[in-house]
């Protein structure tokens, strides 16, 4: 099983509605989909390293519930889809202490390699095959 | 015609890809549509004085193009629907030098006193008409 | 001892200058002290709850060397200084990998109630004794 | 006169003590000092693409009273010392609605190339002279 990613909710991201702000919850899946692939095996600072970057194409999330500062949160992530250019990640978000569910959302993604999508079937065809024998894979509140 | 929001860039919004981290978009749609709101009249600080919270229900951006320290973005924001419980804006970044769209996104929203959704037609009609005649509005590029 | 506050670098941390913006070790900063404070038995949540708040009346950072994305950060926390009203907080960040500092910083604060000053010493008599006893301790790198 | 750069207090820039979180000062005296050195006719843009970083050195504030939502800040830009390496800013913030001083602070800086730091009088004598000019120069409320 691969564990959840946790975070703990900091004061600087709280406003003044006194709850966690929504655009956090955009880091928090950043966060914990680079937690996920380290897990995986894949290391975003080595993808980097061999020059190419993997940009967000989209971003969503949909708010459940409100988080406030101290609790710890568990971000779960799967692996939902991969075209062979573009591929995506979904996410749920729990509070840890009662396991109420506060927010999910999903990314989208591609491959960039100076400046350009990378059609990675063709350019990178190992990590095609390691990414399709992975899609459908997810993190999971323990 | 009700101009659209700017936004200069700034170095701390930024990240290691060298172009505007795409958390930031979630922020600068909140910065116009809070501008939109006031140049519509509404007050946001008001609101919250008057005992309500107008917290966000979803966001979702699709990153169009990339932008980077220095750029001047205009945020059109367009008042999209009202339900009379739930209302949306969309939006739409452009890079004010070029033209070019950098992004564009959707969020929704709705009323809360004491923790709990409002109906605003029953609790706040005269808001309720209010809104209910600026369904469409948008601001623009001049 | 108390063991170090860790921080792993975000991508979002980062700017353009592909390093942590320097801003974000200010809230590094606040990230051990609360996390220091809580390894002492003192709840942050709970002190908010009981009607106070510490706000920072000074915070500096000095910048040593550059961390980037993927780092691991110790963040040692040094309780320096307590008036009976005013106290203080010193930091030192080291990349754990390699033990290299990265900045050093200073924080001060106070207890506020109604937005007003607190005599430690008078209003919280048992919050004074406890926090005199606990003036030089630090958290360190294991 | 050099008018002082002013910043509208955005929500996510609120912490949940229902004031500006005390991190975001360090970002608006970099808003403040990318604008002030514009309006000397010093591009930040330019810099970089010319070769060079600007890192921060070191950062301080002093907060003397609490910014909420929704306020305009005046923040005044003050050229303070320059060594020919080294050279520093303070800064102060005022509510422009009151003329309450919120904050103040300072930032030291140098010029980097390759990861070290230049002798500006050696290396870019032209910006030298021009440096050496602006010492005590100051952006000001009008």
């Amino acid at each position: 099983m691969i564990p959840a990613y946790l975070h703990k909710v900091q004061y600087y991201e709280t406003d003044c509605m006194q709850i966690v702000h929504h655009s956090n919850y955009i880091r928090f899946f950043e966060e914990a989909r680079i937690d996920f692939l380290e897990k995986l095996g894949v290391s975003y600072v080595e993808i980097e390293r061999s020059g190419y970057v993997v940009p967000v194409l989209s971003a969503s999330a949909e708010y459940k519930s409100m988080a406030t500062f101290g609790d710890t949160l568990a971000v779960c992530v799967k692996f939902e889809e991969f075209t062979g250019i573009r591929f995506s990640f979904s996410y749920k978000v729990y509070d840890v202490a009662t396991g109420i569910l506060r927010a999910t959302g999903k990314t989208s993604h591609c491959y960039l390699k100076d400046g350009k999508p990378v059609n990675i079937k063709r350019a990178l065809p190992e990590t095609y095959e390691s990414m399709l024998g992975q899609v459908g894979l997810e993190s999971q509140l323990s």
